[in-house]
């Protein structure tokens, strides 16, 4: 049931996923939208392939059942095999059109025209795969005017998740505890950190017996040491070292969906201001798992996390989570609601967030995190493994 | 010496990479460029992050003798950790310009017009992570007909590799060997495909003795049974089934730099047209590695596979091959020379490409592939592994 399929929902399911994008297209005053996100290609039309280096384009109307997808011609059978749509929706332009002088888009323009939709076309202006080049390729050979921002449109559509999204997640969550497992019983002084990537990737894509894991959208981030400091940087193959510092960033995947998790640990005893801050950290995070609930906002929550850790050494800037869940490289963020001050967003049941408190010292940093969905009864942790900071 | 390294390589060598870019920013009529392409970022600075899904600017101009790098604020350790840049050129921007309403753009422009540098600016129009809401963040900042196209620019500077560049894509090549004896060791009838993928991701992180894996721009792509008809299907967790073709394309990586190789194996006895068709594939490829040496183009190399497939069963429309180097997600192509007709790029010693004629037919497809280095003496393919069709 949650295994990796190629077909992970009803048809039923990526209709009123139609239905619903047409309604924020009427409200926004759009006729025709150009979906060019994967993880919004992939909602809305199962396409899943690791195609999206080239152009690929959904284009949604107010007046089809199904949307009509372009993709190149040699990923014809990635969209057979993993959309709803019928062969008439699948149109493909050929390698021509590859590091070129054309660009598809120039291909979509033709189709609009044939349709006679050149009316409000609805774009992605700040998504990945919407390039500078996409755009003025649209702009040169539409009417003026003719363009509309349209981002997030379909990201909101996802933020809150149908019980079988939620499903997923779920099953992703087993995987990201394993994995977690895994990484800290392989990371050790002596211990290449290559050779802990490689046994945290098998462990994420092995995934359980119930569902096999598919590839996250964001490597494992396992930084040591002093490149704890910064959340973002990739292994090497130093070995780890004792007394250092170690941090496992990961997410369990199952159809696309995302349950990240994080820890902490030190390979010897931490500093005492280490184990200090792991406390605060903890203390805050539960603080805002607490303030969880239908009907508050996203900021409320930043609140509580903020009212929690006031008057101790821990600061933090930046926001303390996001709302996740299909995600492709280079990230699992749904970018949609952030859990910071300013972010009114109103929680509903089933949305699900990642909240990553991360703190940077100057030598080291900690992070702890938790994915959450949100449910009648408040924050429902996803994955279940100890909170707190590891030491080994 | 070819460990994965937070320091990959000299500042000596850096600074030749700027003159050259410098040149070329010369030629092109360009005062400043500002590069987005996370591959070109790790080519011209060294930062190597997995943090390109927030906004990364690198200014290069022609009086300075360092690039200036904008990052994200919490990014800050990764930037001192990886590049030669001396700190005053590390420059950030805080969290109030992600998923905001404010673009990091803004930040550049204030920038240059604090430098007095709002003469023509290069930007890389068809690159992933040059947004189209980037674009038209500059555009409305700056004065009209500020902004160039220079999509390439960088990119072609990498086409040449320095030894030392070599001395890594050969590393990678035995992480590729390695990684394909363990898919194909792994891959056979009853075992779930996630857990093949786990292992050859294992694999190509662990990497070898002499220098640990890095993660690859694609996953491995193992597309099995009707699904190998299209080359970008990921894993299922399915089991793979006795008689079907899978396709196992993978690269690996060391220091950014990739090794890409493929081939194809049946899980039984493959039907004689495959037979066949495999015996084209190789033929047509060795016949089109020996049209390899500095002085012929492109499209003389394509023109040999050409000729020695014509009058068989195996068509083929689209490119043979492209230069490869350092990849980012989503890709490990260079998007510089392609060996397909047309293209008219002049080999030169130390190119490196990747020369995949992968077949599709209705019901299943057929890579077998190899990356070369171009020497005075030819092609010398990087990979050891027997080229063959593998029947298990």
């Amino acid at each position: 049931m949650a295994q990796l399929a190629r077909r992970p929902f009803s048809e039923a399911e990526f209709r009123d996923r139609l239905v619903e994008t047409q309604q924020r297209m009427e409200e926004q005053n759009i006729d025709v939208l150009l979906v060019t996100d994967p993880a919004n290609l992939y909602y809305l039309s199962g396409y899943d392939a690791y195609s999206f280096y080239v152009p690929q384009i959904l284009i949604v109307t107010l007046d089809r059942d199904q949307p009509v997808g372009v993709w190149r011609e040699q990923d014809y059978r990635c969209a057979t095999e993993t959309t709803w749509l019928d062969d008439e929706n699948i149109i493909l332009y050929t390698d021509a059109y590859i590091d070129s002088e054309k660009h598809p888009m120039q291909f979509v323009v033709d189709l609009l025209s044939e349709w006679n939709s050149m009316k409000t076309i609805g774009v992605e202006m700040d998504t990945y795969y919407f390039s500078a080049r996409a755009y003025t390729a649209l702009e040169q050979a539409l009417p003026e005017g003719s363009l509309k921002d349209a981002t997030g449109l379909v990201n909101w559509c996802r933020s809150v998740k149908s019980d079988r999204e939620i499903e997923y997640h779920q099953h992703a969550a087993r995987i990201s505890e394993r994995a977690m497992t895994v990484g800290v019983e392989t990371i050790e002084p002596g211990v290449r950190q290559c050779d802990a990537a490689g046994a945290v990737y098998d462990a994420l894509l092995s995934g359980t017996k119930d569902a096999g894991g598919d590839y996250p959208a964001i490597v494992p981030l396992m930084p040591s040491g002093r490149g704890t400091g910064s959340p973002h940087l990739t292994w090497t193959d130093n070995e780890y070292e004792a007394g250092e510092p170690v941090i496992i960033e990961i997410a369990g995947v199952v159809n696309r969906y995302h349950s990240p998790l994080t820890r902490t640990m030190f390979l010897g005893e931490p500093p005492a201001e280490a184990r200090e801050a792991a406390d605060i950290i903890i203390n805050g995070l539960e603080a805002a798992l607490d303030a969880v609930e239908p009907g508050v906002t996203c900021e409320d929550v930043e609140l509580a996390w903020r009212e929690e850790i006031e008057g101790t050494p821990v600061e933090k800037e930046s926001r303390i989570g996001y709302s996740t869940g299909i995600g492709y490289p280079p990230t699992w963020v749904e970018q949609t609601a952030n859990i910071r001050p300013g972010d009114e967003t109103v929680l509903q049941p089933n949305m699900v967030f990642h909240m990553i408190p991360g703190v940077w010292f100057d030598e080291y940093g900690i992070e702890i995190s938790e994915s959450f969905r949100v449910t009648n009864d408040g924050a429902e942790v996803l994955a279940d493994f100890p909170r707190e900071l590891i030491v080994k």
